[in-house]
This record gives structure tokens, sequence and C-alpha cells, in this order.
């Protein structure tokens, strides 16, 4: 590809939904373009690669070195280790993990001593419920802002040739700080998890039948896998801590006036809510 | 119909999403069934009415109390009132109301000092966040259980001819108390309603077009009627600040747990929601 000649060789490590969806993403934007895919699951690793048309399966990380971009795209426990590994080799590969808990990440790498000039942080606010490449597609990544959250010694340069690979696979990218990055996701993300972690547990076994549809709806996103939400939160627990105080006053808030003799302050509440969520839905 | 003698007229106060579905249902299972519809839009009653075989519009309330039975689908605050004013009539028509609190309407229909023999509390598990009759549909009601929440005032037999018509209407009918009724609602329905209005709240103007698929689907419940749902917050008010305070004991509970050095406890409370989701998913 004329357009592109730095990106003759993409590095996948994680062949989950987003790694899969990065994948489709690379080959519909850039056919020419080798992808060597590496997962702890070989036969995660091998379904990724066999769906693109130039994808090969490598055995082990320190393989990926001679690519020019490497996503990582592995649980959120296990991306700075793996970033790290990557970086220790003598390369030029530019790594973008794909995480969603920003600053724990980007601290646990530069608590390993390496340079991370050549590290990205990124993050695709994409996926959902399901995880594994089974239902991976490029539109998981193109319907939906990729953040890159640069931090002082990330090299502009590399920041520059993320932002064009990621571009050329359709994404709309926002850059941000971690920090600020990390406050969004409690609040878009982590926190909506929580809550339907917390409504789910209430569930009794007796009442399941009887639920209505807006329990249903919420506690669906409790359908998500424990152990990437666990991660999650104990990256970010801090923000989340946080964000869960604000949310629980303003649950506080909204009940108590429903307490109140008059109306007017809880249709107040109501109708301030209600024109957010049209405003939410139009801005999608 | 030889089946169903006794339904040769049904009278319908309050012309919105769940009468228009009563409306459906009633053309479809009763097509001999007259059908009188009061609103106090003689738009909505005229838009229900016409789509109803036998159906017509009456101006006022006292019209229907030669109906055999009279559904009250109005808002929550307006229910007990107009209960109270078809059973002060002198006649034999069975009153079965739709609201989303029992024991508030139950207590002021008693208040008002009427017998509430004929009065048959109810509510159908059914609706959503649209309102108004343009998406009636009988299968809002057949699709989800009708809970009646007859008192010992209630005539046993107006809750037979009651549930027999329901039963024809397609629904499948739970009886239970007033006040259990109250506690599943604000656990079901009342809570994630409460939920979704205090999580929009919190989106900022600058945050919307960034914020994820989950709180989305969180925040969209927000999309109802303030005013309806004031009236629901206002009549349930005891048992949705009890459900709450549960609720936010179960977020501190594990957002504490994701501050634990080991992540043991917060994988359990997570990996159990997650089955009571599974559950809750098959028992639709």
């Amino acid at each position: 590809m004329a357009e592109h000649p730095t990106f003759r060789s993409i590095g996948l490590v994680g062949a989950g939904l987003i790694g899969g969806s990065l994948a489709a993403a690379l080959d519909r934007a850039l056919p020419e373009t080798a992808l060597r895919v590496h997962d702890i699951s070989p036969g995660n690793a091998a379904y990724v690669a066999e769906r693109h048309r130039r994808g090969d399966v490598v055995g082990a990380i320190p393989a990926l070195a001679r690519c020019d971009v490497v996503f990582v795209a592995t649980p959120v426990a296990a991306i700075a280790g793996q970033v790290a590994e990557l970086l220790r080799i003598d390369g030029r590969a530019i790594i973008v993990d794909t995480g969603s808990a920003k600053s724990a990440i980007v601290e646990a790498v530069a608590a390993t001593g390496v340079d991370p000039a050549r590290y990205v942080p990124g993050h695709p606010l994409a996926g959902g419920v399901t995880t594994g490449p089974g239902l991976a597609r490029p539109d998981i990544l193109t319907s939906r802002p990729f953040v890159l959250t640069p931090t002082d010694a990330t090299a502009p340069d590399a920041v520059a040739s993320a932002r064009a690979l990621l571009e050329t696979l359709g994404a709309s990218v926002v850059e941000m700080a971690p920090d600020a990055h990390d406050r969004l996701l409690a609040l878009g993300s982590h926190l909506p998890h929580l809550i339907a972690f917390a409504l789910a547990g209430m569930a009794a076994d007796d009442d399941l039948a009887m639920l209505p549809t807006s329990f249903r709806g919420i506690a669906a996103f409790a359908a998500a896998d424990p152990q990437m939400w666990s991660d999650i939160f104990r990256a970010n627990a801090g923000e989340l801590r946080a964000v869960a105080d604000l949310f629980k006053k303003r649950l506080d808030l909204i009940a108590a006036m429903a307490d109140e003799p008059a109306p007017g302050a809880l249709l107040e509440a109501l109708g301030d809510a209600r024109m957010r969520t049209t405003a939410l839905e139009e801005s999608e």
C-alpha cells in the first residue's frame, strides 16, 4: 500500500473480541499488511489468523518485535507485563494496548524501568457483554471513539503512527490524559457495570420470572465476564469508588424528593435526566 | 361468545399504552364484546375506540357504570379517585386498575369510604419507556404476568371474573398481597428506573458522545415520562427507599472488594451476579 509504507506487518497479542475486531478491520482496510497473532489460547489465535488473508500465528510474544505496530488486547491485569516484554526487546515496534483502565497500566509499565517511548496507551470505547473472537467484526471498532492517552514519556512519532493506523482502520481517534480517561470510563462503563452486578445480585430465585423489563435490561450487563471485570474494577478502584459515591448521593437525593409533600423537585430532577438521555441518544 | 356470557361490555378509563394494549387484546380475544373508552384526551380515546371493532368513546366516567368490567389504566396519582367514582355509582361493574404501586391506591380507595368489594387491584408487568396508545399491542400484556392484589375486602367473585377475563385475553394472572407486589416492583421496576434517572443525570454535556454502550443502555430507561415516574416513586416511596438502601450497600460491598489485595471475594460476587443474570434470561 503506497499510502502506508510503514505498515507492512502488524502484531496482535490477544485474540478476543477486541483483538479479533482489530484483525478484521486490518483485513478490510490494509489487505496487503501481514498480521501476526499470539494468544495464550492457540485455538483463539488460529481462529483470528485464519480469518485474515495474511494472518499467521506466533507462539511467543518476542516473535512480534519486528512488526511495525503491535496491539496488546489482553485482560487489563496482563497488559503491562506484555507491553514491557515487547519494549524490552530491541526493535522499533510501536505498542498500542486496549485496556479499559489507563493510569494503572501506564504506571505499571513505568515501574518496570523500560523506556516507554514506543508505548501508546489506548482504549477503544467498544466491546460488550460478550467476549472471545466469535463475534468480532470491524464495526465494533469503527462505530465508536478509540482513545489514546499518551504521556510526556510517549514519543510524538509513535502517537502519530498509532493515530494514522487507527484512522486507516476507520476508528475515530480521541486523545486525552490517562486520568481523564479513567474518570470518564469510571462514569461511562465501570459504574454502569458495577450497578448491573449489584442489581443482578439482588434477584431472588423465586422472583426471576416476575422481574420486569427494566430490571432485565440493566442486569443484562452483569452477564459480562467476571474475571475481566474484576481486573477492570481493581485497576480503576479509586475512580470507581469516587463516581459510585456521587451516584449514591444522586440516588438518595431523588429518593428523598419522592418523600417531599410537593412533587416539584422530583419532577424537575426526572425531567433533567430525561433531557440528558435524549441528548445522549442524539449524540450517537 | 358462549364461553363468556358475562362480558358483553368492557369499559376503559385511560387510553394510553396499557389501555390501548388492553383494547387490542379485547378486540382479538372477544370480538363480540363492546368497548367503551374514556380518556381526558378525547383524541386518545377516539384513537383507541376506532381501532376496536365495537369501540366507542364516552365523555364521562359514570357512563361506564353498566359495563361488566372497567379497566382503569390512568397515571398512578389519578387511579384511586376514578376507582372510587365508579364504585360510588350503583352498578355491578368490576373495576380493575393497572397502577404500578398497589398499597397506596388500595388505601386511598378505602379512605374514600366506598365499599371496595367490586374493586380488584391489578398491575400488568408490562409497558416500557414509551407512553401513549401509538405503540399499543396485545402482546405487551400477553407476554408478561398480570398481577392481581385482592384484599380481604375484595369479593372473591370479582377476583374470579377479573381473572377469567384476563386469561381470556391471554395474560398470565398471578395473585399476591399489595405489599408483596410493591416490594417486588420496588426492586424490579422502581429501583431500576431510579438508577436510570440518577445515572442519566450524571452525563455531562461535554462527555455525551464519548459515553459507552453500558451507560447508554442503563440511561435509556430515563427516557420514560417524568410525570408518570414521579407519581410512581411518590406512591411507593417507602419500599423504594428500602430497596435503594439495600442496593447502595451492595454497591459499597462490591466497590470495597475491588480495593482488597486479593481478587477472590470480588470474583465470587461478580460470578454470582452473572449466574443470576443467566437464570433471569432463562426465566423469560
